[in-house]
């Protein structure tokens, strides 16, 4: 099988995990109910449940089942961060993946809430794998990673400084910051849990956690290369956006040849790592070239 | 020692609990920071954390550090409630408990994450309690309520039916919805961690939760009586308020007397249970009469 078509089965296998956890829409939270599933039923990629899922396999990882609940939580809080950063006083953007943003369906009321009621749930769905079979001190340890990499000292400490520093200049420090936080965080937190929850020793879990830093960095950087070299049409936004609104990009602070060359290290050494495992997951070092090195 | 100046020292102890785990105000993200612990330091009776840690005591417990990460938790995520609950697409509130709210300080976007920051901080620190000395199940049991009471079966779902109905008229069941989950939750919530926590078995646990339903809706109920009966300066605002607002309350429900009468009879419920376990905690049974009889 090619990997798109492995990576298509990927994608609805964790579609049908998420959908396994989503709130009924009945009772009076109705309406709230209903933009939680709107929100997180608009598709995307699912990078960071897929991640998990493999970096639980590369460990060894079998009862793909009992590591569901975190599965679907990590994607709940990606769709939260999403729809926050939509909202009028944050990015006001009336549309994501082409259908209209939460609080335009909503209002912006509905969208503050839903947002902070995915986020809220997915603790609640992540807290389920605690009466599950899986050893209790491996959920525990799990679960801490799961709160932390979305907090302060990771997605939102980076979003917060991004909000602030959008429209000024800034060093490399800021800038790597915000990219190693803001993206970064929750690809390290889905790569470790999937880890941790294999049974994977904490010096093992130290590597992945510095692989998925390097790939999340490597992400960023290949999005600042794309907006100068790629095509309109493919990357779906004016070339060159960042240039014009004077953003501070990998590309603006050491031009385009050495940010390439900095993603090419950065995913080298990512994919070094991964390959040392005795177990090799072929799947997932190529999701991590396709991440990196993709067109849009 | 008389209840108020048992209460002072109970809000002060509380207060030092929950400074401890404050996050420091330093690094790229620092305003975030700042605008969390400016939220939760802005004072207030701290009664969530008050609850856990006084039923906690009914059941024998002791250790009342181990049970900090708890207290402290719970009143971050009460706080963030109220952080999100003032922003101007919300209840657009300027000033609470005589301060600024925290996005007329801070900025829309910042009351925003600072509110997630806040909801997402509070299962960070809770999640300390795991690498504590209390015995894992029991922690991963009160983490579970955690996570479940703020939810959308508890104060989000409350939350998200009070903001769609505010101006239309509502029957019972709709405002008893309103007020079990949007107040009541946390508060049940509050009661059974510190039970659980304390090694209570879970019949007890679920008296305990029943005994938070009725003080949370007594509490909400006497908000109402005191809206018509209440004095203008004490209550501090402007009498009658909700009638001139068209609000369906239980006095616009039943009448002033029937409305008192419930709140009597619900209390006198709750005390009967908290009364009936072997070792009694006079200062909550007071804590309780006090927060259901006040006149403000």
């Amino acid at each position: 099988m090619d990997f798109k078509t492995e990576m298509k089965e990927r994608v609805s296998y964790i579609d049908e995990v998420i959908k396994r956890y989503l709130p009924k829409e009945e009772g009076f939270e109705k309406t709230l109910l209903s933009a939680m599933n709107y929100s997180i039923l608009a598709g995307g990629k699912r990078i960071r449940p897929m991640l998990m899922l493999e970096t639980y396999r590369l460990f060894g990882g079998e009862q793909v089942n009992e590591i569901a609940p975190f599965l679907a939580a990590m994607e709940m809080i990606h769709t939260y961060s999403l729809v926050h950063d939509d909202l009028p006083a944050m990015d006001d953007d009336d549309y994501r993946r082409g259908r209209l943003t939460t609080h335009k369906v909503y209002g912006e009321a509905m969208g503050i809430l839903a947002g902070d009621a995915l986020l809220n749930y997915s603790f609640e769905v992540a807290a389920q794998a605690f009466s599950g079979t899986m050893d209790i001190s491996r959920v525990a340890k799990a679960f801490t990673v799961l709160t932390r990499k979305p907090g302060i000292g990771g997605m939102i400490g980076g979003q917060a400084v991004d909000v602030e520093n959008c429209d000024r200049p800034m060093d490399k420090d800021k800038l790597d910051f915000i990219y190693l936080l803001k993206t970064g965080a929750l690809i390290e937190g889905s790569m470790m849990i999937g880890a941790i929850l294999a049974g994977a020793k904490d010096a093992k879990v130290e590597e992945i956690e510095e692989a998925g830093r390097k790939i999340g960095l490597a992400f960023q950087i290949q999005d600042d290369v794309l907006d100068v070299i790629g095509d309109e049409q493919v990357i779906g936004k004016p070339i060159n956006s960042d240039e014009k609104n004077h953003k501070t990009t990998y590309v603006t602070l050491f031009g385009l040849e050495e940010a390439k060359k900095k993603v090419e290290i950065l995913s080298l050494d990512a994919l070094k790592v991964l390959e040392k495992f005795p177990k090799r997951n072929k799947f997932l070092e190529e999701l991590v070239r396709y991440l990196i090195f993709r067109d849009k």
